[in-house]
């Protein structure tokens, strides 16, 4: 048994059971060790990008970690953007980065020799780089122990080539992964006391605690002393619609986001950082919890939320479900140029129940998920870093991890640039996946955020540098060409007909949704 | 005057007249300076990769650095793959980052937040952030100068949101650029020394000295001492084919450089490090320089190699010029499904004078350079970090750099998929570039590679994760859907109707070259 296979059998035995990749030479051995072990899936993508998205997307949807299996400096660096994303989302991963043979690396005038632990390093919350092959299954444990940190952490294992192709003994044996933390009683009794002392207060929640159990319990909380329940806007995983309390999304731009908390007296952290703006604008404040209003925290992101929910709604006896979603089909909007608004009342509409949205959607995304928050209930996976086009491969991950559901990823036509290929991934792997490409065709936010940070009477090169009109792009041919069906809908009635049609049958299908505002 | 405008104007002034950019709302005052800047032309890319291969082929073919203007973490690390490629061919590139703004960065939270220095770090050769908008202009200039330090480096200038919005005095004077370090004429005369004592000789070059100057020098020296020529085979540019002296390329695998220095008794380094192979292999060396060799060195990559060769021709009298490549025009191949070999034949026939080749075609590289080292003169420019997909970004940059001239870029099926967004910007631009995809439709390199590094027996999961038959890629539709006229050859007949078309025509232009071997 070489080193490589080590590994792959202790990543299986450790529970990691798909691994994306894009290997390139000093990864063959790792490849050939995937035939020798039954337990892991190897998933072919064209590019790091779509590997490291397609791994966060498995954890949100799994809480588990994939592997990913990544090319030397320059391969971690094309996948950095996206676990970006995943380590604000507080996913586990399981980098495995095959790197040139020990005594190769000295070798600076070889072209793929890099700063290697320099390139990983400024996104990994792990890092190890492998000595010899008979510490290769160690290292290959203590990664998968890492990135199963509670929350869930970014972990890179640097596997120089020879210690994979050299002789290992065997694999080594799973490392015990700590549950999230519970909350000390005395926190959840000083929040209960907090939650009846008549201030004005909400609970602002992310991570697990977004799914239903947590919902759930938060519902509770809320119905018996009146708290608003809120997630921030840009939340890894939340399960909402139809049969589950309201949770309110606090708004994207700064000016909103103090419009939400006006009035707030105590915001209760649930799992959540304090509430900042995305950017930072010129005379406005970056923070923006209310003058005055008390911070407390309940759980922070490695705690067990969910634990600390469900025992505060026990601790103050709060019993009753209180309110929850009803379910509102939208009418049919009648024949008209497509808009966002239009488009998510359609989606909302015609989406099935327990389907996987996966969204990074910007100023398209707005008008969708007005509709979308009294839909059937769904699993909602968004953006979290501002790498924007992760969509479609963190939908390549969900589609994997829940074959039998459906997913529907819905970006940007500026966004879907960057990470296209993950549609040959859903042909390949006939994943059940309907992409929707808002082209609005232009970088809107940045028209937005033009003015909004000062900017002011652009010229023709500034407003040259965010458009999409010249030449237009066409998502059906770029589709086609990776072997996915696809379709452009420019009216109500085209965009209808196409995605009913995408969910009434299974497999890959892209729709390029044509806002022309 | 802001920041941002200082900066603009500070690039101006230093010679900097091109920004390759994917801005995001942090860049959105540096994006409105370049209304206020003539000399500046902003170019749009649709992914940062593009960007920084577009800065690398811009610089290669100018000897002036770029500008590129990306964002943030995310954007930065989408870069890094390509101008980890422009660092290994010493190329300048000046990177400027949009930052959080100062107040901003210390919110973690905040989901761009990342340890930008970190990010840029591993890639960069000089890397700074800015404190204040009054000190942008001046770090602008520090940026400049040390980009283009011999031979050329990455400058990263972090530059946050306050500084580029908040007001700045004014612009930076451009700071001197020490010209690349004169060789000694102690060593010219050792050089020329050891060329008449005998041994078997050869000169191996890598840089500027492999453009005209550099190349006509060493061909007197060639003359009249009998050593080779060699280049590497990841050289950054040369200049080549009809009129100038032959320079062999010393081959990818081992144990073919292994056989083409064998024999050799002393090799001159010329702005080139000594030999090693790409990557390492089991029970091979990685140092192939042959043993007893002597390594001598004449100048270092930051040295005036051609001046260094120039002085060695007249010291050694090497006046007459030595023979010279022929042009050759290949035969026209008889009809028959295309294959590498034919598809160089036909290229070296039909390529106009003076076009730029822009190659990071790999196995299929291998059978079209046979025919073009004997075509039309003409500039070559290579992979040189291994991070593959480059040709087509670096077209773009040499298209807007050379605008007179037809742009060549030959690239592989599975490395195309990297960087595929350089079609738009091609279009966009209007760029005179004819882009080859050659389809194998498999990571060829791999299925060689792998059993060279031992990984023998490969089952059907391992010659999935190397294969792209399923779906087929089908580049025509891709590249129409970027809108560049597009067309596919099997055969012999097709290819040459085809290429000779996009020949005679300007503008963008893709030809998916089919081998069904």
């Amino acid at each position: 048994m070489n080193g490589a296979e080590s590994l792959v059998h202790t990543l299986a035995d450790s529970g990691v059971e798909i691994c994306f990749g894009n290997p390139g030479t000093s990864e063959m051995h790792f490849v050939a060790a995937l035939d020798r072990e039954p337990r892991m899936r190897g998933v072919l993508c064209l590019f790091e990008g779509v590997v490291a998205g397609a791994a966060d997307g498995y954890a949100r949807m799994t809480g588990k970690p994939a592997a990913t299996l990544l090319h030397l400096g320059p391969g971690f660096a094309n996948a950095i953007s996206f676990l970006h994303n995943a380590r604000k989302a507080g996913q586990p991963v399981v980098n495995i980065v095959g790197d040139h043979a020990t005594a190769h690396a000295k070798y600076i005038q070889a072209p793929l020799t890099s700063d290697i632990m320099a390139i990983c390093g400024g996104v990994s919350d792990w890092l190890h780089q492998t000595r010899t092959a008979g510490e290769v299954a160690g290292d290959g444990a203590r990664c998968v122990q890492a990135a199963r940190a509670a929350p869930g952490q970014i972990a890179t294992l640097v596997l120089p080539a020879d210690c994979a192709w050299s002789d290992a003994s065997g694999p080594a044996k799973p490392l015990p992964v700590a549950p999230p933390k519970m909350v000390d009683s005395a926190v959840i009794d000083r929040i209960a006391a907090a939650l009846k002392n008549g201030k004005k207060t909400a609970l602002l929640m992310r991570g697990r605690c977004l799914e239903r159990a947590g919902v759930e319990a938060a519902g509770r909380i809320a119905h018996l002393t009146g708290a608003r329940l809120l997630h921030d806007y840009f939340t890894p995983r939340m399960t909402r619609g139809e049969g589950l309390a309201e949770v309110e999304r606090v708004p994207y731009f700064a000016e909103d986001i103090v419009e939400a908390l006006k009035g707030l007296e105590q915001i209760v952290l649930v799992g959540a950082p304090a509430p900042v703006t995305f950017f930072a604008y010129p005379d406005k404040p970056s923070w923006v919890t209310p003058e005055g209003c008390d911070l407390l925290t309940l759980a922070e992101g490695q705690d067990d939320a969910v634990g600390a929910l469900v025992a505060l709604a026990d601790s103050l006896g709060a019993r009753a479900p209180g309110p929850v979603m009803r379910r509102v089909v939208p009418d049919m909007p009648g024949h008209a140029a497509l808009n966002p608004f239009s488009m998510g009342a359609i989606i909302a509409r015609l989406m099935p129940d327990n389907a996987i949205l996966s969204d990074d959607s910007l100023t398209a995304g707005m008008g969708l998920q007005a509709s979308l928050k009294h839909g059937p209930l769904h699993d909602w996976m968004v953006l979290t870093g501002g790498a924007i086009g992760d969509a479609p491969p963190m939908a390549v991950g969900a589609g994997l991890a829940c074959p039998d559901r459906k997913v529907i990823a819905v970006t940007g036509d500026g966004a879907a640039m960057y990470s296209l290929q993950a549609l040959w991934t859903m042909a390949r792997e006939r994943l059940d996946v309907t992409v929707i490409v808002c082209a609005n065709r232009t970088y809107n936010i940045l028209n937005i955020e033009l003015g909004r940070v000062g900017a002011l009477n652009p010229g023709p090169k500034t407003l040259a540098m965010l458009d999409l009109h010249d030449p237009v792009l066409d998502f059906v041919k770029m589709a086609e060409g990776m072997g996915v069906e696809a379709s452009r809908a420019e009216t109500t009635t085209e965009f209808a007909a196409q995605f009913a049609d995408a969910m009434q049958t299974k497999g890959p299908r892209l729709i390029e949704a044509v806002f022309n505002a």
